[in-house]
């Protein structure tokens, strides 16, 4: 178990952050697994605002802006999650949104930021370039960034999540969360090892998006050149800066899982579980029942996301 | 609102039953509707043990036999929700158990019943068939029926249902619950009623098969010759007798919904709640959804099952 580092964020510091979103959160209640025959949890964050865990970094970043920063607007760069979850949270705060989209995005995704009344840039291109773009529009009109992981606000704001698992089931003995810029992962693992120092915290990726593995295997942070996933939230090149920092010191480990088992994964979450898990959000609860971590330890597996393409579900049915 | 019976069961009643079944179901907490902007939460029984609320009043109904009749056996006759509910039931009292089901059974529910341990009988023709059947397999056997509905100890068990509703959130005035062969409804109105005497209970049947709607309008306890709806499990023609005299005593109204209702509603329950859902189980929330009942009071709707064929998921999808 690594050893937490004391300039890290303390349970202070998540108590604060959850205290400032906690109101417009909705509650996604541990349920039992029915699927595994073995002690394990699944924290449905499909079952958030906006259908993934990313309303609760995206609303505590604009809580701390200022309120004329506000005013001003904001600009977030993202696949999809992250920039519904910026377009609700603008909305709750009566803020302007641009959000800045690949040309190829889900459209369930476009769809759900249209509907919180937000605006979207088209772009071509990978991550790299959506980031490029957002500057751009920040520095030319005056908005405010908020970016999808590498930030202290959203890391503090995804530690909820990690806070509503340990309070509500102390006895959990290991947390599964999957890691695509690793923003989820660094709160989650902050706040369950604050309140539950035994727990066993392991981050999930799929085989063709392994940075953060390879990261740990070789102690160096990791770059992808390429990436190859159904898995469109984890399609991440390297985890971000701010979090690689945290992820060393309170990540046990980083295991991967094979399409087919995302696949399979996201199959048995529809069929027995009655929930629907885009393939990003199936990782973690893949890992566990594919057999990537110990299956006779207390296990909370977080379902990240729920905001799956009509094609892909149809894809899952065909099998 | 109707006057509550002094021959019905009380409080007292159904808490007892809720403590014998208590340590056996999952938690199905109440969760806020995110497509409806309106005050609405859905009881997700989807979630519960089986897949459906019917693992309540099975698990009961086995409770309330003796060790010497458990031994014998039992028998039950269900197109599967029911079926499934007794195969579980039965398995984890160590009881032997026989499923009477119609040749075209959904595959996902034979499954479900074989998952158990469970003998199934296969039989054509109709419900009145199959009980036929059950009948006298007991008779043969020394078998004990578990009635689907028709049954004071089955509708005990199902008030478990109205009492954690009730309890869980006491702002509730309407809730809206599915109507196949009434022990559901039967349950659900006397628990919450029990608790909240003011709330309005609405029963929901698709027009397809809305015999106790008729039976309300003309208050004779009519008995349809046809049903045709998608939701297989409330093809029933009549409610139980048992039921009937309960439902006149407790519920306000039965209001209808049509098979696109149905369908647009288990839709919105997959994207926008992401939950799965079956036909059955969405039209409670199809009454709220399409305005069937008052939509300006705080609502509670009970998903009442999750166990969706795949050939029916397809057909959602393809609209």
């Amino acid at each position: 178990m690594p050893t937490v580092d004391r300039n890290l964020p303390g349970l202070e510091d998540l108590e604060a952050a959850r205290a400032r979103i906690a109101a417009m959160l909705l509650p996604t209640p541990l349920l039992p697994s029915r699927s595994q025959e073995a002690a394990l949890w699944l924290k449905p964050e499909n079952l958030q605002r906006t259908g993934s865990f990313k309303f609760r970094g995206a609303y505590h970043k604009l809580s701390r802006l200022t309120p004329e920063e506000r005013a001003r607007g904001v600009v977030a760069y993202s696949s999809g999650n992250h920039g519904q979850a910026v377009a609700c949270a603008a909305a709750l705060f009566s803020c302007p949104a641009t959000i800045v989209m690949p040309q190829d995005a889900v459209q369930e995704k476009v769809d759900g930021v249209l509907r919180y009344g937000a605006r979207i840039v088209s772009c071509e291109g990978g991550s790299d370039e959506r980031r490029r773009i957002a500057e751009e529009l920040a520095a030319k009109e005056g908005l405010a960034i908020v970016p999808p992981y590498d930030d202290l606000d959203i890391v503090l704001g995804q530690a909820s999540c990690g806070l509503e698992i340990a309070r509500e089931r102390g006895e959990i003995r290991q947390v599964l969360v999957p890691v695509g810029g690793g923003g989820l992962l660094s709160g989650v693992a902050l706040a369950v090892r604050a309140l539950l120092p035994e727990v066993r915290v392991v981050g999930v990726e799929p085989q063709g998006a392994d940075d953060l593995h390879r990261s740990f295997e070789s102690g160096a942070h990791v770059r992808l050149e390429h990436v190859d996933t159904l898995a469109d939230g984890l399609r991440t090149q390297s985890v971000g800066e701010v979090n690689y920092a945290i992820l060393r010191a309170v990540v046990d480990e980083v295991v991967t899982v094979s399409e087919e088992e995302i696949l399979e994964g996201a199959r048995t979450l529809l069929w027995t579980e009655k929930l629907l898990v885009e393939p990003s959000g199936a990782v973690a609860f893949a890992a566990f029942q594919s057999g990537r971590v110990p299956r006779d330890v207390e296990t909370a597996a977080v379902l990240s996301g729920g905001n799956i393409s009509a094609p892909v579900l149809r894809s899952l049915l065909e099998r």
